[in-house]
C-alpha cells in the first residue's frame, strides 16, 4: 500500500501535540531565561515547511511580544556577507533535522552579530541545536516521509508556546487541552478529503488561500500538494490574492480556502463568494455551515491552525492516492535539502 | 491594437528612471532628516507589485542600514488589533496610487506606535502621503494600465536611493548613469521576448526563479504573467524552490530564471542545470553566454534588477499578444485594490 509512512506519521499528531502541550511551561522557561533585556525585535530563520511554521510564528510572536518580527533573508548572510547589527534581537531558527547547513549558518551569523538564538528542531543533537542559546526540541519521533506532517504541526505548536513565553496570548489552557482530540477527530474522518480530492481530480493547478494566522498554513498545504502530487499548487493570503493573482481563477479553477472563526472569517467568506462568482470551484476547510472539510469550532483561532493543517495533509494524501502516486516518494526530493 | 497602454508606459521607463536618478540626493535628504537616532529596525508595508518592490528593498535596506528589516503583516494592525511598540523603527509604506486604504491604515498604526513613516508613492497628494513624515514621490506620470510597469521599476529605484540615505551601498554613480540606456536597449530589442513567449505557448503554469536581490523581481514577473495572461505563474527564490516546489517541474514545465552577475549567479546556474536535468524548459534572463533574454553586464547587481524586470514585462506582454489577449484588461482586476 502506498502512503504508509506519511499516513503513519500523520496519525501520530495527537500524541505528539499532547506531549508538547504538557511540556510547554518547561520549554517556555528555557526561553525566558535568555531574553534580551530590551527587545529590539525578533527574526525568524527557516526554509520550506519550517518557513511556513515561521510565517505562523510571525503573527503570534509579534502579537505576544509587542515588538516587530522579521523573516530573515538568508542570502544576506550566506552569499552577500552583509554586516548587520542584531543586538537586542531574539533569533529563532527552525529546522526539522537541524541539519540544513544554511539555517545553522545564518543562526551563527546573527548570534555573532548580537542576537540571542533559539532553535526549534526535532533533533536535540544537531548542528542547529549546537548553534543556539536555547533549544525547543520537538520530540516528535523520527520523521521518514519526505512530506513533513507531524513535525510541521509540532513547529506551529512550538511557536505558540514560545509566544506564551513572550507575553499575553489570545488563547487559554483549555484550548491546548482540546487540541489533541480536535486533531484526532479529523484523522478519524477521512471521507471529506477523499471527496475533495476526487473533485480536484486532474486539475493542473490549484490555489490555497488563508489570512492572518492561517496564511502560513495555506502555504504549507500548497507545498504538501506540490510534494505529494507534483500539482502546481500555490498558497496566498486572501488580501494578496485580490492584488492580481485572482486573475488566474476562472473556468472551474480549484481553490481551497482555510477559514478560522475570528477576525479574518468575514474576509475569507467575501473572497470565497467572489471566487465562486468568477467560476472558481471553492472548497472550504474550517468552521462554518458550508464547510467541505469540517474543523472543530471549539478552539481559539491561533490553535485551530493545526487541525486545518491536518485537513490539508489529508487532501494532499488523498489526491496522491487518487492519482495513483506514492505520497512518500515525491519526484526528486530528499529529506534534508542542502542550500547555500 | 491591444496592449497599447501597458506598452506606452513600459516605453517611458528610461526617462522616468533617469529623472529619479537625478533627484536622488534631494530625495535622500528628506529621509536623513527624519531618521530615528538609534535605529531598532525597519518595517516595510505594501501589497501586490509594491510588495515585490519592498522585497527587493528588504535586501538593499538591511545591507545599507546594517539593521534588520521586516515586512509588515497588515492584518495584525487592520484585523487583529495587535498592540506593538514600533519605537526606534523606520516604516516605509509603498503604494502606487497612495489610495489602498489598508496601506495607509497600517502606516498610521505603526506611526502611532512610535515609528517614523516614509511613503513611496506616485501620488504626492494622497492619503498615504498625508500619513507619512516624509514622501518619496515617484513622478512617474499617470499610470493607467492595470499591470504596473513604470511604477514598479520606479519603486525599485526608490528603495535603492533610500538605501543610499541609510548607509554604504554596493553600487556607484556610474551605475545610475548607465541604467536608462540599459533599459532603453532592452525596450529596443523585442524579438527575444517574442521567441520565449512562443515557446511558452499554451502552458498552463510557469515558474519564475531568482535569488537574493532578484527574488522580488521574480515574484513581480510572475505577477505580470498572471495579470496579462491569466497564466498560473509563480515566483520562487532558488533556495525555496529546492525545498519542495521543484517537484512540479517535469515534462517540459516552463521556468524563467533571472540571473544577475554577482554572489547569487552560481546558485542560479546550478539550479538551471538541475531543472534541465528534470526535463524543465528553462529560459534565462540576464547576463551570461546562454541568456535567452540578454541584459547588460555593465550594471551592479542591485541595479540590474530593473532591466531584468523590464525583460519580464516584455515576456508577459508578448505572451498575452500571442494568446490573443489584451494585456491592458486583465480578467476582473481594477487599478486600486481595496483590502482590509
Amino acid at each position: 500500500m502506498t502512503g504508509e509512512q506519511m499516513h503513519r506519521e500523520m496519525l501520530e499528531q495527537p500524541q505528539v501535540l499532547a506531549a508538547l502541550a504538557d511540556r510547554r511551561a518547561e520549554l517556555a522557561g528555557r526561553i525566558i531565561d535568555q531574553l534580551p533585556e530590551h527587545l529590539a525585535g525578533i527574526v525568524l530563520i527557516a526554509r520550506g515547511s519550517s518557513d511556513h511554521a515561521a510565517i505562523y510564528g510571525r503573527y503570534v510572536l509579534e502579537f505576544a511580544a509587542g515588538r516587530p518580527v522579521a523573516l530573515a533573508a538568508p542570502s544576506l548572510h550566506t552569499l552577500y556577507g552583509a554586516d548587520v547589527d542584531y543586538s537586542g534581537y531574539l533569533a529563532v531558527a527552525v529546522s526539522q533535522s537541524g541539519r540544513t547547513p544554511e539555517i545553522a549558518t545564518v543562526l551563527e551569523a546573527v548570534r555573532r552579530a548580537g542576537a540571542t538564538g533559539v532553535a526549534i528542531t526535532n533533533e536535540a543533537s544537531s548542528p542547529l541545536a549546537d548553534a543556539a542559546d536555547a533549544v525547543i526540541d520537538l520530540q516528535a519521533g523520527d520523521e521518514q516521509a519526505v512530506p513533513a506532517t507531524k513535525t510541521f504541526t509540532s513547529q506551529v505548536a512550538a511557536f505558540a508556546l514560545l509566544a506564551e513565553a513572550l507575553g499575553d496570548v489570545p488563547w487559554q489552557d483549555k484550548d491546548w487541552e482540546a487540541l489533541p482530540d480536535a486533531v484526532q477527530s479529523i484523522l478519524d474522518d477521512e471521507a471529506p478529503a477523499a471527496s475533495v480530492a476526487e473533485a480536484i481530480g486532474k486539475a493542473p493547478g490549484l490555489i490555497v488561500v488563508g489570512r492572518g494566522l492561517c496564511y502560513g498554513i495555506a502555504l504549507e498545504v500548497a507545498l504538501k500538494l506540490k510534494e505529494t502530487c507534483g500539482l502546481h499548487a500555490q498558497g496566498y493570503s486572501a488580501a494578496d490574492l485580490r492584488h492580481g493573482p485572482i486573475a488566474v481563477v476562472e473556468g472551474d479553477f480549484p481553490v481551497l480556502a482555510l477559514r478560522a472563526s475570528g477576525p479574518t472569517a468575514n474576509d475569507v467568506d467575501d473572497l470565497t463568494a467572489d471566487l465562486r462568482r468568477r467560476g472558481g470551484q471553492v472548497f472550504v476547510a474550517g468552521s462554518g455551515r458550508d464547510g467541505d472539510l469540517p474543523v472543530s469550532d471549539q478552539l481559539a483561532e491561533s490553535l485551530v491552525t493545526m487541525p486545518l493543517a491536518v485537513r490539508g495533509q489529508q487532501v494532499a494524501r488523498a489526491l496522491a492516492l487518487w492519482r495513483g502516486l506514492d505520497p512518500d516518494s515525491p519526484q526528486g526530493l530528499s529529506k534534508v535539502t542542502v542550500t547555500r
